[in-house]
């Protein structure tokens, strides 16, 4: 492998962190800015990690014995504006169809023609045109529950954008449930939180804190809102899934409604659940160094590339070897999947072995004539300096490649568990938690603060205002404990999540 | 099973075969009309044999190296009248987004606000928007061939919808390639072409003719379009999947230049075909029957339902048989899939049996008291009269499981060839071929004709007009033959398929 004498990435982490995330995906060929406003381009590299994403999502919820539809992308202005809240909530940046052919404009181009009676919103979120189906299939208790999941793009027009974390399309799961009951609806918002930590945690390797959300942080439209919240390398937090307890709002705006067990009419409870390509920006951001993307394994489109070094003359024999160890990996399993191989053989020197470090394959093989030699191959993992290469024995790295690929998975994620509890403090102060996110601190871009708040609007509004400091969740395992509110000094009885977030 | 008095859809297909075909869709449940104008919901069951159309067609697409990527839904105008033909093909039926928030109307509703500087069309198609990054990703003779594909939802505002077969949003695939030669790219459009045709008569069991567009049927742009077109019931056509050869239209249109070996600049030859939700359409109206939906094997989310019949008081112990069953078929292999079963307990008597022959399971199991007394099942298959039940012994139906579905997945992909056989004519003489497609013949509604055409618009033009009858291919296996042309007598080299299309 090409000595190192810089990093791959410039800037780094430390120089220019938002410019580093941006050289990053670009160095990994994971996705690009579209000239088409707001919208990006997922190259095939960013899209293998989301399909692997999917498949895994996708199982997890059907084990809990939900199942895939498709409603349509348009909504009827008129079914937004059924849910007050809702519909203010994303008034402000939704894509609208008002018309459904071209013309010709007269000066040789064309223009928009066949206005529509009414205007369709491209789907920011699904809830209400999903509640006008619920509300047709339901008429009695034993129509419920209803347990629905869409695969989707979904568009908010967003005037600053950035890959994976924001940008006016997106792509996403969002589910939607109807129940009989408020207990089994509060029961299913959480089970599905449960399902996002787990795909999360053991999935992307990145630790989370679970919690609720303050009400003025909430789903527009929802009673309850619950998240999973992880810090970013830059101490930021981001929101890596969402489950929403609706209450009977969505059902009371949409008509969903049934005869219960006692043959009375009941308004059913509903909730909904989503997750996006956001999550990949989280990813990189939580894992990534300066030398790029680092994948956790279980969603690498390729656990190891094995890279033959050519001599001219022997061309042939080393890559006929090279095609026996893939095989040979191939054969192995990771966590009920075939190994991932790729075998680079392109004859192009040092920058071959430098692009699957930037494209964050977990293990990297080279294979010479010295080490076929020897019957060794020589191992290089991302989780490690790219200059570390430890020479294995070839038949106990084929043995151990599982176990090698479960060893780094379990290292990145300590890593992150580390970082955020080296990044983290618990304040009491008003005057210090003031200070540290000012710039001498060294944390002013980001910490995650467990202080007290007094549940008012108002004082977390303030912080907001002073500091761009937001309570990012309520923790479910922060404990009861007396105390009082960071900002304004009244009592509280327990500690919230504070940080900036993206 | 309830006895068979009547067929379960009413009307049947003699009867009329446009209404039987919505009634089939909606006694199987996959799908429903949407109140939003020209869309669908796709129900769980559409949902889910999509969901297995779509993993079996990308395994095959990636066996041939194409990659998944995506692309923004929105092409601004300027992009879509970057290939003349192309715009002016879709102009007339798009959606198009000209506002990016809604404000008060002033009235207690909301308007559209924030006009855009340029008017967005949701993709009919991505040929533009995705010409524009090959444009950007292609500077050399090695950046080719660039081979990408989007699962994806596209917009066409159709007047007239019916369920699957024509909606204003649809989801399909879409492939998109480019090469260094025109060679090369006119081989991948036969390729692609070969993979729906595999995928469509191995998987959907419905039997195609292969052969080109003619000139006025081809995709807007395009210089060669290919297709497979397959019988429906009533004996009309569907086509059913399409690889076009773009020539470097597109590549100038959009810029794709690059490099070749020889140090040249050249414009890139490129090819795209899709395939959609249609071909749903087209499966229900070449199997199923006037019970309902006949699902070929390979594509049905449930291969075998179970359904215990209940005796009072021993509820318990027939459920316990059925769950070991259950789990028996569970662990045999259809195509390298675990057989997928369902297990039916509800206590509704007869409706239950009707739900799932409506619904298309491949194999119903009654399970009875007595039949496990002799432990045999009480079997029926889809592909035969609902009233037909085999008794087995157990253990040879749990043995026998892989090959009933294989034989069934034949036995329609038979039936449908003979069928197709029985409707298609070969004609030399004019007036009986304006006679067959007249009332009295009983071939009104639709016929395969193979008949002779002199290549000019004109005749085709005429036919249409007087028939409603269109070529839908070339064959590419009609044998080179002297003839003269059905329409005008001129000379013609060899037959053509005509056909009233869907």
């Amino acid at each position: 492998m090409a000595k190192i004498e810089k990093t791959a990435i410039t800037p780094t982490r430390e120089q220019n962190y938002p410019d580093w995330y941006q050289e990053v995906v670009k160095a990994a060929d994971m996705a690009e800015n579209s000239p088409v406003r707001g919208c990006m381009v997922i190259k095939p590299w960013g899209y293998a990690i989301w399909e692997n994403m999917m498949r895994l999502m996708d199982e997890l919820f059907k084990e809990t014995g939900v199942k895939n539809a498709y409603f349509p992308l348009f909504i009827p202005l008129s079914y937004m504006e059924k849910e007050a809240q809702h519909v203010e909530g994303f008034a402000k940046e939704c894509a609208v169809v008002t018309h459904h052919r071209l013309e010709p404009d007269g000066k040789g181009g064309l223009k928009p023609a066949g206005e529509l009676a009414e205007p369709l919103i491209v789907r920011p979120t699904s809830e209400t045109i999903i509640g006008e189906s619920m509300a047709r299939w339901t008429s009695s208790y034993r129509d419920l529950p209803i347990l629905i999941n869409q695969w989707a793009n979904v568009v908010r027009w967003e005037m600053r954008t950035r890959m994976f974390l924001r940008t006016s399309e997106f792509l996403w799961q969002e589910g939607h449930t109807a129940h009989a009951t408020e207990q089994e609806a509060i029961e299913r918002t959480m089970r599905m939180l449960d399902v996002y930590t787990k795909f999360v945690e053991e999935y992307l390797a990145m630790p989370v804190i679970r919690g609720r959300k303050t009400p003025s942080e909430r789903f527009p439209g929802a009673e309850d809102t619950t998240c999973i919240e992880a810090m970013m390398q830059d101490k930021r937090a981001l929101q890596a899934g969402t489950s929403h307890f609706l209450g009977q709002n969505f059902a009371k705006g949409s008509g969903i409604k049934f005869q219960t067990e006692e043959g009375q009419e009941a308004y059913a409870w509903t909730t909904s659940w989503g997750s996006s390509t956001r999550m990949i920006g989280g990813m990189i951001m939580v894992h990534s160094d300066d030398d790029g993307l680092v994948l956790p394994p279980r969603i690498a489109p390729a656990h190891v590339v094995i890279l033959p070094i050519f001599k001219k003359g022997e061309d042939r024999s080393i890559l006929e070897n090279a095609i026996d160890l893939k095989n040979a990996l191939e054969a192995k399993l990771f966590h009920g999947q075939k190994i991932r191989v790729e075998l680079d053989d392109r004859d192009i020197g040092g920058a071959r072995g430098w692009e699957w470090v930037k494209k964050g394959v977990p293990v990297r093989i080279e294979l010479g004539p010295r080490d076929i030699e020897k019957n060794c191959v020589s191992m290089a993992r991302r989780d490690q300096p790219s200059s570390k290469k430890a020479s294995m024995n070839r038949e106990a790295f084929i043995g151990e490649i599982p176990a090698i690929l479960e060893n780094i998975q379990e290292s990145i994620f300590n890593r992150a568990i580390l970082y955020r509890k080296e990044n983290t403090f618990q304040m009491d102060d008003k005057k210090k938690f003031y200070n540290l996110f000012e710039k001498a601190s060294g944390y002013h871009n980001g910490a995650f603060v467990m202080a007290h708040w007094c549940g008012s609007d108002k004082c977390e509004e303030m912080i907001k205002k002073d500091l761009s400091v937001t309570i990012r969740c309520i923790p479910f395992d922060s404990p009861a404990e007396t105390g009082v509110c960071i900002y304004c000094g009244s009592a509280s009885s327990r500690r919230v999540l504070f940080a900036k977030a993206y």
